[in-house]
This record gives structure tokens, sequence and C-alpha cells, in this order.
């Protein structure tokens, strides 16, 4: 394991503290499954840190992750309870974005971009201390939210929020402005072996 | 997201039913961050199936997956309460194995070869529905578990029981017995910037 020492220290006059407590922009991307269970591993980490989580879905169907989810309100559940840990906000588009009343639209870009505004109006309020951006890679590389636009933001973003985007294909663009990036590639999968998704470990 | 669709189906005779539900040998392998935290990812979707959780860290220091070990420890105490989700344990090496009535040992060989004894007393009582060897690459490739004898263990195991063992340097014959094995690659790092492991991101 690293025990936190940097490789080479650069000459940006920060003390340790500061270049320590640095908010992160984290991208999971890659082929291969693991990008969105790694991160919402990492936000079991900034719960117990009490950092307030706010995940936001960019996925159609809502079977997906529903584990996270279900695991995520017990630990909200558990933080309303006890103090313990941190608040969880969960956010699905699959399902219309919670804080829009209206019916499922169809319009997905549409529906993308009013998830972006919200990330945004977020970002803004200072509201969460790690956000999980789930499949946002896609709506960028489909066009329904501008790149550029999304890279000013996050790297403008004040306070101390961590933002982890997951998803295919991550824009070059994204990457240049990313702390961490990590690639999840395949070596073996059982699907190739005929194995179909299973509950508890697909979902 | 795939939707659970296998590319081919082998002529094994098995139904869609015993193929679903076939438990699988899952190995998080590479050089780069994530190998744990997407296991731990995981067990969150096992938690939520009601899948008991067996945890078996490998690793020396006790500062390292505390926040998962929160988090887990929360989900544990919700399902005692609720009934929600399944039980979780977790054993670390790090402090002595729990099971262990004596004091810190200093011969890491020999804790972690108790570590997999007790492993191999769990396959056989079938006491989880998963188990994650947390780092448990490293006591093989120091060869203070036999690999043949793990490969031997996990390909017979009865019941239904899912393992995922994380760590670099995963030995060729753990990733030839693996159902699913996934390399996480390096491709960006704020630790070769100068930035510092912090709080809620990589503990």
């Amino acid at each position: 394991m690293p025990q936190g020492k940097p490789t080479n220290v650069p000459p940006d006059g920060l003390t340790t503290r500061q270049r320590r407590n640095r908010p992160l922009l984290i991208v999971h991307t890659g082929s291969m499954k693991g990008k969105s269970t790694a991160a919402f591993g990492l936000a079991l980490r900034s719960w117990t840190a009490g950092l307030p989580i706010g995940v936001f879905q960019f996925v159609k169907s809502a079977k997906w992750r529903v584990g996270e989810e279900n695991a995520f309100r017990a630990l909200g559940e558990a933080h309303e309870r006890t103090g313990q840990g941190a608040p969880v906000s969960w956010h699905k588009m699959g399902e219309g974005w919670s804080w829009i009343q209206r019916g499922g639209a169809a319009d997905h870009a549409a529906d993308a971009r009013e998830g972006w505004r919200q990330i945004q109006r977020d970002l803004t309020a200072q509201r969460y201390g790690l956000y999980v951006l789930d499949e946002f890679t896609y709506p960028m590389k489909w066009g329904w939210v501008d790149v550029d636009e999304v890279v000013d933001t996050l790297a403008n973003r004040s306070g101390f929020q961590h933002v982890v985007i997951t998803g295919r294909d991550a824009d070059p663009r994204l990457v240049a402005a990313a702390d961490l990036v990590v690639e999840m590639t395949k070596v073996k999968h059982p699907m190739d072996a005929g194995q179909k998704g299973q509950k508890g470990i697909e979902w």
C-alpha cells in the first residue's frame, strides 16, 4: 500500500496540510466493470469521514446500482439516527430527477442537462463533500452537455468538494482536468463464458 | 451498461438459472488504486442481496480501509436492527485475527497462514455468501500460503460462496482459476503532482 508519500513535491508554495486537503476531481474510465463500483467504494470512506454525499445517476435503468443505493440509504439512515458518518442524497435520471415535479420525460438529453444544472447549483451552494456523477461521461460524449462547460465549472468550483465521474470514453479534456484517473481494463469476464449477470454481484 | 446478456452460451447443459446462480471467483489486480475499493463496492450489492459478508484484511496497517470498515459495521448494525441486508464480519490481520486470543505476533507469515486456515474453515462451513480477501495476493506472492492449495480449495468450495481477492501481481494460476479478473491501471495519480493522501479519499 502507498503510505501517502508523494513521489515528488511541486514548488507551489503549498504547505503539507494545504496539499493534503485539496479537493479532487477523479475519473474512473475504461471498458471494464468496476468504474462505478470503485466510486461507491470511495464514497464509503467519504461517508465515514463525514463528507455529505450526493449521487447523480445518469443511467436509464433503475435496476442497476440498486444494491449500492439501498446500502447507502441505510448509511444515510444510520447517520440520521446516530450522527455517525454523513447524509446521503441519491438522484436518478432514470426515474426523472427527484427535484422535478413531472412524469418520466422522453427527452434524455434534456434530462441530462437538467441533472447537470442541478449539479452546478449544488456546487455553487457547496452542498456536498463528495459528488458521484455516475455514467456522466455519456452525456458528455453524446453532446448533451458541453464538455468545456463541465471542465470549466469543475475547475472553478469553490470550497472543499470532491467529484468522481464514471463511465467509458472519458473526454480528453476531462482527463486533462482531473487529478486522478483510473482505467479499468478487462482481463477476463464471466460473460465471455456464458455466465449471466446475477443479483448481489452485478446489481 | 451491459444488460446481463452473455456474448455466447457454452454447451454445458446448464439452465439459465443455474448459469446465473454460479458462485464467482473474482480477482482485482493491477498497479493502480481501486482494487480494494471496487471489492467493497461489490460488497454493497451483496449486502443488499442478503449475502453474509466476511472480510479478511491481509494488511499490516489498521489505518487503511477504516472508512470502509466503519461503513460496513454500520451496515451490519442496520441489519441487526432492521433485518435489512446481511450480517458483516470484519477480520484484520494487522491487529491479530479476532479469533486468536493473544497479543500481536511478529510473524506475519504465520499470521497470514492462520488467516487462510480460518477462511478454509469458513468455506467448509459455508459461513459467508461473499468473502473479501483483501490484499491476499501478497501472502501468495511471498510464499506464505501455497498458491496451488488456495486455487484447489477455491475451485472445490461447496455451496454458493462468492470470493473476491485483491492485490497486485496476482499469480497466473489464480488468474486462470478466476471467473472475473479486473486490472486497475494508472492513467494519472495526484501523488505524481505532490498531492498527499487525505481522509475521506484514501482512507
